[in-house]
Formats: C-alpha cells, sequence, structure tokens
C-alpha cells in the first residue's frame, strides 16, 4: 500500500496544499485517474471543495472527479488510481463514506494498489478509528472505526499548546485519556506541515518538524522527519 | 426545574470550584443528600475524583456519595436531592451513563425535583446531545443523545482563540459547520469562568464574561451576564 497522509492542507503564506505538491508527485508515479472525497466539507459545496482541489492538482497532470457526483460510486472506486480525501469535520466524512458503502471499497482498492492521499480529516479516516481527531462531533457516524489502511493512529495539527489563559485539557491529556481508554492504540501527533509517507509496511515522517508518538504506559517520544522509518508497525 | 450548569471547575488563582460554591448555594437550598457522577475522569480514579469534589463541597454541608460506588444506582438516583455531574470527557461520561441505565433516571430525578450541577462535561450532558462538546472521542457513547434537561447546547471552555500559528479550525468555524449540519440547535458559547442558572425554565447567565449565542443563519449575538433571563427556551 502506498499513502500520503497530511496533517493540513496549508501553511502560513503558502496556498493550498503547496507543500504537498512534491510529496503528492513522488507518490503518484504514473498514476493519473483520481476520485475526490470531499465529504468532510461542511461550510463548502463539495463541488467547489472539488473544484479547489482539482486546481491544485493540474500542475500534477492529475484528472479528479467528485466521488459524490458520480451515480455508483463504489463502482469508480473500485477503477480509481489515486483516492484523495480531504479535511474538514471527520464525523461528517466517516458517515457520509459509511452510509455510501465507501469504505470497504476505499479501503479494498487501495489494498489493491491504488494510492492514498488524505489531509487532516482524511489522514484520520485512513487509520483504524477516527479516535484521535480534534473534530467536534457534529454528527454520530455511526461507529468509529474507519478505513484501518494503517495500524496507528494519526493527531492531526498536532500541538500541545493552549490559547494563552485557557484552562481546557492540553491535546496531551486527551491522548492521554485516550490511551487509558484504549491502551491497545498507538498515536503519532502529527503538527501543521508535516506528513507521513507509508510504503508497503513502512511508514516515513516528512516536513519540517518533529512529531511525537504516543503508547500507553510511556513518555511520549520525538520523533525526527528523516529517511528512518518509524517504528509503528506491530 | 432547577440547574447550575458551568463551563469549567477552575480559575487561575483559585482553588477547585472556588467559584462555584456561591451559585450552589443558592442552588441547593435545604438539600443535602447529593450523587456525584466521576464517569468523566478517565486518568483520574472515580474514588478519587469522588473525594475531591466531597472536600470542595464540604463547607455546604452537602453529603455526598460516588455513583459508581452504590449497588443499585438507578434507585439511588431516584432518591437524590442533588445530582452532580463533574468535567472530563464527554464521550466517556456518556457512555458510562447510558450502560448503566442513568440517563432517563437522572433527567426522570431532575424533572421531578432534584437540583442539578454540572461543570464542563457535565453541563454538556444536561443538554439534548453531546454534539458541541470539545473533547476527543476516545470512546463510542452508543449515540450522541444525552439528558435533554434544556432545549439549548452549550459549548463548554468557549473561546474562539487559536494557539499562536496554529491553523486548525477555530471554535466558531466548528460552530458553524455544527449549525450547518444540524440547523434545529441553538449553542451558548459559555466562557471559561461563567456559568448558567436553569429555574424553572428560565435561564440566566452569570460570571465575570460575555457569552455567545449562535444560531443557524445568524451572526454570532453577544450575551451580557445579568439577571435577564436569555433568549433560549422555545
Amino acid at each position: 500500500m502506498e499513502l500520503l497522509l497530511l496533517s493540513n492542507s496549508v501553511l502560513p503564506g503558502n496556498g493550498y496544499l503547496d507543500h504537498a505538491v512534491d510529496p503528492m508527485r513522488a507518490l503518484l508515479k504514473d498514476r493519473r485517474k483520481a476520485l475526490f472525497v470531499p465529504f468532510a466539507g461542511v461550510t463548502v459545496p463539495w463541488d467547489d471543495y472539488t473544484a479547489r482541489v482539482r486546481q491544485a492538482m493540474a500542475p500534477l497532470g492529475v484528472e479528479l472527479q467528485g466521488v459524490h457526483t458520480l451515480d455508483n460510486a463504489v463502482d469508480a472506486v473500485g477503477r480509481a488510481e489515486v483516492i484523495i480525501v480531504g479535511g474538514g469535520n471527520t464525523f461528517n466524512l466517516l458517515k457520509c463514506c459509511r452510509e455510501r458503502g465507501l469504505l470497504s471499497a476505499i479501503a479494498g482498492r487501495v489494498r489493491g494498489g491504488a494510492a492514498y492521499i488524505g489531509w487532516s480529516a482524511g489522514a484520520n479516516l485512513a487509520c483504524p478509528t477516527i479516535c484521535t481527531t480534534n473534530d467536534m462531533p457534529i454528527v454520530d457516524p455511526g461507529g468509529f472505526e474507519s478505513l484501518g489502511l494503517v495500524d496507528f493512529q494519526i493527531n492531526p495539527h498536532y500541538t500541545n499548546q493552549l490559547p494563552a489563559g485557557h484552562q481546557g485539557e492540553t491535546r496531551n491529556q486527551r491522548l492521554a485519556e485516550l490511551l487509558r481508554a484504549r491502551p491497545e492504540m498507538t498515536v503519532i501527533g502529527l503538527p501543521e506541515g508535516d506528513w507521513l509517507e507509508v510504503d508497503h509496511g513502512q511508514t516515513r515522517l516528512a516536513g519540517p518538524y518533529d512529531a511525537v508518538l504516543f503508547r500507553a504506559g510511556q513518555e511520549p517520544v520525538t520523533l525526527k522527519p528523516g529517511p528512518t522509518p518509524l517504528p509503528t508497525t506491530f
């Protein structure tokens, strides 16, 4: 399996998906027929969201269709060379995929050789569950299990900072609660600007920042970007 | 019904629940037999959590039992004069209450005259759903419907600030997504340090800060603390 899992879509001072273009090119190779899954978009119309991503990926020669426009989305997933899942609200994304029978279709197709690109909610969807999302539970997705294409959980937009003076839980406290309730999980806190490249069972961290690995009963471990695969395969 | 719904438990420079003592006293009147629901606590043992709240409420003469220690919690809820629900993880709180059959028991008892005190997750639990929690979905609560003792949603720890340089959604963006998906909802963004006093259908905002009222298709409205009831009853 080949996946590109990005923390987020925009870096300060950069255009939409700018920082993702080079890793996308490396992932795509000669694949060009892509399906876009816009269901994490809630306040943006899915056509507009698809157009925005199409424009950002045009320099890569990608031919991109919105999965919401197709009469038989499951069949189309089965023929796609690339599946791209955008960010937004993770609960809405999972609910819409589940209702349309797309979870097993996407997982099967990526296991069968399609490339998977996801950012933010789209990166979370590739994990066993969406239990590490930061999003508000605006709709009930009918279960938290998701694609399970990797065997770790991503916490996108990872930071341990709080707004000044705020008393709410820090991200590390939230992840400590998660690992108390779900000690079998491994979590990668993926800061904005970073991404994970998953290539046939090996996961590599890339981007400008250190990430953090969380496991139950252990102190958080700093992960350095670089060519060495992460210790995240079980 | 009489409820006290607090955004949070601690203010900077103050002791645990210090800012809640005066409004608790006003709510309690001559009620003294209280049940504490500690299920939002995930990394803190429920006995420790109960002891901490017991100590904080001792100056009020409250006799407090942890609902987790009782053989028949549903019966005990039916006899309680006060039900107190602490903060922590809202998903864990709702799951544990649902599994023990406590949702309808608590709702029925509060409708029957018991006072309800909740902070953070405990304030969210009093709402129709937990869809406005900021917490991480560490466990599946088996549906997002909660007590429905008020007909609006509370967003506790409300702030629209992000940590410096962070690109994730602001709270107002998250609430705009919620109201797109659930346009029937009314949300009160309740800043830390504030609380709502609900007394027989009238809701009053108290504390040092303005809150914010969110409704679908409308600009957010600033709510001022004071004696005037809020426009939140439908």
